[in-house]
Order: C-alpha cells, then structure tokens, then sequence
C-alpha cells in the first residue's frame, strides 16, 4: 500500500474505503490530496479484489470543506507572480478537473458516505461518484461565487445531470450553503442516514454490488452509462452494447450469472476487469486538454 | 391485419393495444417476439387512424420476464459455436436494441401499461415509450450485471434521461429487483394504478391525445423531443421548430386548432401522418449500425 | 430608458423587472414584444448595477397567454399570401426562438415571477430562465399540439433539461393546460407562493445572489452551465473551467470574496462584467439559423 499523507486507504473483502484524512484542516483539499486520491484509484482499479469504492471524510465535523488556500495547501498558486500567458498549457489544468476525470474513468463503482460539510471542491468531487449518501446533518455547498471564481470540476457538466438544470443554477448563482434535507429532496444524494450509521449503508450497496454481480459487468456499465449517455443518438449506445452483449453473452461470467439465477445460488464469477475486459474496450479515445 | 404469434394486436376507435403474448412463459423477449412488434409499429404508422399505442403483457403476472435463454426463444446463441469476428457485422445487432430504435421512430405515442414483472429486456423495452403507467404490484429490474451481461436496447441512452445519472446507475450497477413505488418515485414510471384500472388509465391517456391534438402536431412533436433534446445547443431546435411552425401554422389542422379553440368545441383535424407531414421531415439522416 | 409599448422595465437596487404589459390582453406575445423584451436585455446585461432580471405579467389574470394570433398581434404571419419557400430564410425564424436565445445569452440571473396563466410562448418563453417560481394559481400549458402546431422556442431543448424526457412528452404530446402543483412537483417550478407574495419570494432570490456573489462569477457560472452540461465528455468543462479558475483566482473579485470570507463580511466586489470577464470569455462561437 503506498504511504498516504492526506488520505487513508483500507481494503477489506472486496471493499475499498478511501478517507480524506488531514485532522484540523477540516480535510481541505490539496495537490498533495489529490496525487494521493488519483493513485488510490490507480490501485482499486489495478486490485481484482476490490469490488467497490467508499469515499469519507475522517472525523466528525467535514467530509471536505474545500480547497485548503493556504500556502500549504497548494493556495499560494493564486499569487503566482508569474502566470502562465498560455491557457492551453497543462499547468493551467483544475486540480478537481484532474480528479474528477480520473473518478470518471474507474472501473469500480465509486459510493460517496458524506459525512458532514462538503463545500467548494468538497462537493464537486463527489458528483461523479456513483452514488452519494450522507449524514442526515452533512451540509453542502457550490459557494464559488461567493468566493469570486466560479464552478470547477467539470462540475457544470455533471452537475445538471444528477439534479436537473434548476437546481444546478440556482446552487451555483447564490452559491449558498444547504442542507442534506434540500440535497436529497432535490436528487444530489440517495438517501441520508444518522451519522453513525452512515459507513453501514454505505457498505451495504456496496457489498450488494460485490455479492451479486459480475465486476466485468459493472465496469462495463459504468463506462455505458457515464458515455453514452450524452451522445446525440442512441445509435451510439447501440453500437456499443450489440457488441457488449455479443461478447459477454459468450462469457465464463454469462454462463455463470445464468446458471447461479437458475439454481438460485450466489454466484461466484470466474472472469476479473484485469484479464477479461471484452476485446473492444475501451471503444473511445479519451480528450487530451488543450 | 398480420398473423401474429407472440403478440396480439388490436386497433379500436383510434387506439391500438399491442399485448405480449407468450402465456406459460411470462411474456419473454424473442427474435420472433421482436419481429412481431417492430411489424406492428410499421403497422400504427401506416394507420392513419391510429393515434396512440398502448403497450401491455398478457396476463396476471408479467409484462415481459427478459429474454428467452432456451433454444426456442433464441437464446442458443450464446452458444452460437462459430461467433462472427467483425462486431460491425449486422449478425452482431442486440435485438432489443433494433427494436428501440424502431420505437424511438413511431409516429404515434407509446404507452406502456405494465401490468406485472419486467425485467431485462422486459424493461429496457419500456424506456423509448413515452409515458410508463404500471400497475402498483410490478416490478422491475435492470438485472444484467447479475447475469454477467450488459445493459442492453440502448438504456445507458434512455435510461438516464427518464432518472437522472445517480438512479440509473444504481439500478444497473446493483442489478436488484426494485417495487412500482420505487420505478414511480424515481420518476421511471408516471403513475401507479389497481391492476385492474391499469388499461382504462392508460386508454385515459390515449384518448385525451387522441380527441384533442393534431396527428401531425403530435408526431412532430414526438421526433423534435426525442432528437432535438440531445443537441449541443438550442439552436439546432430553433431550426427545425421555426420551419415547423412556419409550415404548420398555414396548415389545414392549424386553422381547425385556432377555430375550434375559439368556437370553443372538438377539434376535427383533417390532417394525417400519411399525407401532410411538413416538406423538411425527416429532417435527420439516420445513422446506420457499423 | 427605452420608451417600451408592452413591458415596463424597472431597475431598483441592483434588481431590474421586466413586466409583460398587454392589459385588457392577458399580456399576450407579439413581434414588438419580443422586440422590446430583447432590447430590455440588452439594457439589462449593458448596465453593470443590475444584478439580476424578475419576469411577471401585469395583472391578476395571467404573465402570458400566449401568441396574439390578431393582426396586431403579428398573427396575420399566418395567412401570408406570399410565404417564404427557402425555410433557411431569416423570415423564417420563429419569433419565441429569437427571444429565447436572447434570453440563454442573458449575463445576468432570469427569474421568472410567474403570476398567473402561462401558456403557449408564455410557458416556453420561461424555459431559459434560470429559476422559475409561481403563484399557487398559475396554470401553465404546451398548448401547441390542440393548434395544429408544434412546441416552439426551442422549447424541444429545454424542457426536458427541467423536467425530464417522460413529464416534457406528456405534457406536449397532450397539450393540456396543468396546475402550478403540478408545475412544481415535477420540477418545472422551483416554489409556489400566494400570489401577494410572489414578488417578495423572487426579489428575495434575486437580493441573496446581488448581495453575495460576484458579477463576473455569475455571468461565467450562467454560460458555464448552460453550454458546458449539453457537450458529450466532461473534458470539454475542465478545459473551460480550467481556464476560468486560473484567471479569476488572481482577480480582485476572488481577493475580495476570500478577504470578505475569512472577515466574515459582506463582500464588496470591484469587478464588472462590462470591464472584467476573462480574456478568453466568449470561448463559444454562436451558430446561426441557417
């Protein structure tokens, strides 16, 4: 396991479970943070016997309360004496972008366990995560406005497809701080839980994921899902799952998946993401920054 | 009217109800099955009589169970012992898939009344229709990461446009069998109803498009929503709407509109699908499976 | 001040309102509204103190019933003798279009103060507004499919980013007038108010972003999300909000929001949106009707 700074990195029984971890800074995000976060991904995603990956935050009062602006954390690049004049260089890049693009590409389902303030990149690192619980009492925020920057993250693409476009605009123009209620009623998290039994739920659709269901498959679908669903036509969409569906009908995990169904057994399925991923994935060239 | 074997389809006073029809085998999905409905769609089209569509299983306990894995319903080829090399080829197709594309193009609304369990295709079949009822006893699942498969028929597109991203993604990356209230709160499905009020409610919906709209108006509406919704910016609508009103508002169902809304009585619109659909549609070129 | 014929436009204390004022017309659209309403935008985004823009109707009855279809309405469009035959033609393009594209390059917030009935352009004018709130008796209606026409002003696109595929299918398929509760409940209206109250409850919105947020962060935050959420992959945010976060964080704006955060104070934002968008602000080209 690599030697975390910011983050802790525990796997157990095919569950991985990533906490933000800077005691006293309120888990505030950092460059350092951020390496760490991206190699933990680079490992769950290497590791066959993760099935699921949980994000919190450690202690009791933030699950991240934004990005640190202190020197240490990284915030000293705001009174960068010598900006970069060209907006197309790799410096410029959005430290939350990078995460964020690294969390879209897992190839495990990513389960969000909020436990308590999420603001600024706080918040925006959760959205493409699969699916967000919180505690009853998590607070949270798109505050960029009030700060006098904007939205990051790739966050104005995810964020209208989890909630809508209302909601999306009217968090991000006041830039207001609210509640788990409102966060839930308006479809940015599932499902809220009393704070001691957040890490329970949490692991419970995780171990539902892990239990019952073919890793090939999810990988799969996750990778449809998060692409897919945002071309032009579903002939897209077609084009990809005749060939998923042709390939994998033929697999160890399909004739395992039918057989465990018809016997009404758990099943055990033989195939990994690291050695049986079908032979056409992936199906996209990835967008370079420029 | 053609000879159908695993549907039945009845045209009446403007409505056709189009039941899936495999007693003893809850309705499962089959080559044959598909190539009945994607006849029968042809079918609706061609009617200018026909002015919506409502879907339902024959039955008291399933819309349709997914498709048939046995030899007779199609099922051997996943076992299919010369598999095609070339995943363009058209041998590859999902056939769930070539039937959403078809219903993706009907001119007339769709509706499902779904009357029990839809599961796998039985449900990814429902999400092209227009408007879901289902009756307070169904249930249904995405359950193809539990068979080792993939989500299939186009739904990584369809589905996250009916839920949102954080709903589709679980249902698909969990796999579970989840209630009509759930399908409902999640906004998969409209409207809940006894099974036994389950058709008159849909047929209430029918009616309503029938006795009060254009068929033009309706099957212009259909296409422009479907297509013009998955464009990078609003001007692509702007282009087809301006031509679409420009055209319709000097047409003979246009005056009957303004007529029978200021004499304040029954629209009888002369229009049909058949002869007076605008000069620019289709105004897409539908892109081919490779 | 412009010398306007159907709105009065008001600018108070860093809020402007624009009133649709057609009395004894139920403030029904024309050409020379849609005219005014975009030269009041243009007024709107030109003035640096205006912080954000309520829409109402004048009167107890309705904001907008609709097209005016009389001669003085512009109806006589109509029944032109000499329709135009190249439907790439100017003359083509659907008025309700040109105003809501106005409206999507607004700079500044949209609020719509929904007061009463909204139908036709009435309803589909408020789609590219960003926050929609209505009296309990509003009644809104995609009425066009009952008039032999189809929906309009780009309304194709933007509907179904507020309230879903399934509810924009419904409600234009049938064409039937609904409820503000209805409105509400499936997300096209964020709150409904008594009516005596409905101003107070949008200038209340309109106050928290004007006295919290920066201008330039607004203006950015508005054209980010729109454009950005409907591109295909998120690298297409990261590069724009890589860009964005890398000049405003060394913008007097970002200094003043952090300053004003760690005082605890309200902030006092020297920037303009006349003088200080960023340097790469337009990054889009506007496509034309063609």
């Amino acid at each position: 396991m690599a030697d975390y700074t910011q983050i802790k990195l525990d796997i157990a029984d095919g569950i991985a479970t990533l906490t933000l971890h800077r005691p006293e800074k309120m888990n505030a995000f950092t460059r350092v943070m951020m390496d760490e976060i991206i190699s933990a991904i680079d490992t769950t995603d290497a590791d066959d016997s993760v099935r699921a990956v949980i994000f919190t935050g450690h202690g009791d009062r933030a699950f991240c309360a934004g990005a640190d602006l202190t020197p240490q954390g990284g915030g000293h690049v705001f009174s960068d004496p010598n900006p970069v004049e060209d907006l197309s260089d790799e410096r410029v890049r959005d430290g939350g972008g990078r995460l964020v693009l690294r969390l879209f590409n897992s190839q495990k389902p990513l389960i969000s366990a909020c436990n308590g303030v999420a603001v600024g990149v706080g918040a925006t690192m959760q959205l493409p995560m699969d699916i967000r619980l919180a505690a009853e009492d998590a607070r949270f925020g798109f505050v960029f406005a009030r700060r006098g920057i904007t939205p990051e993250a790739a966050s104005s693409w995810f964020l209208p497809r989890l909630v809508g476009m209302q909601t999306a605009l009217e968090w991000c123009m006041t830039g207001r701080i609210f509640s788990a209620e409102e966060a839930r009623d308006r479809g940015l998290v599932r499902s809220l839980h009393p704070r001691a039994e957040l890490m329970d739920a949490a692991n419970a659709i995780a171990r539902e994921i892990a239990d019952n269901t073919s890793a090939v498959s999810v990988a799969m679908t996750r990778a449809m899902l998060w692409r897919l669903s945002a071309t032009e036509h579903p002939m897209m969409a077609h084009r990809i799952d005749s060939r998923s569906i042709y390939r994998l009908s033929r697999s160890a995990d399909a004739k395992e998946g039918i057989a465990s169904f018809l016997e009404k057994r758990t099943p055990e399925y033989p195939d990994t993401v690291g050695a049986d991923m079908p032979d056409f994935y992936p199906w996209w060239d990835e967008p370079a920054y420029k």
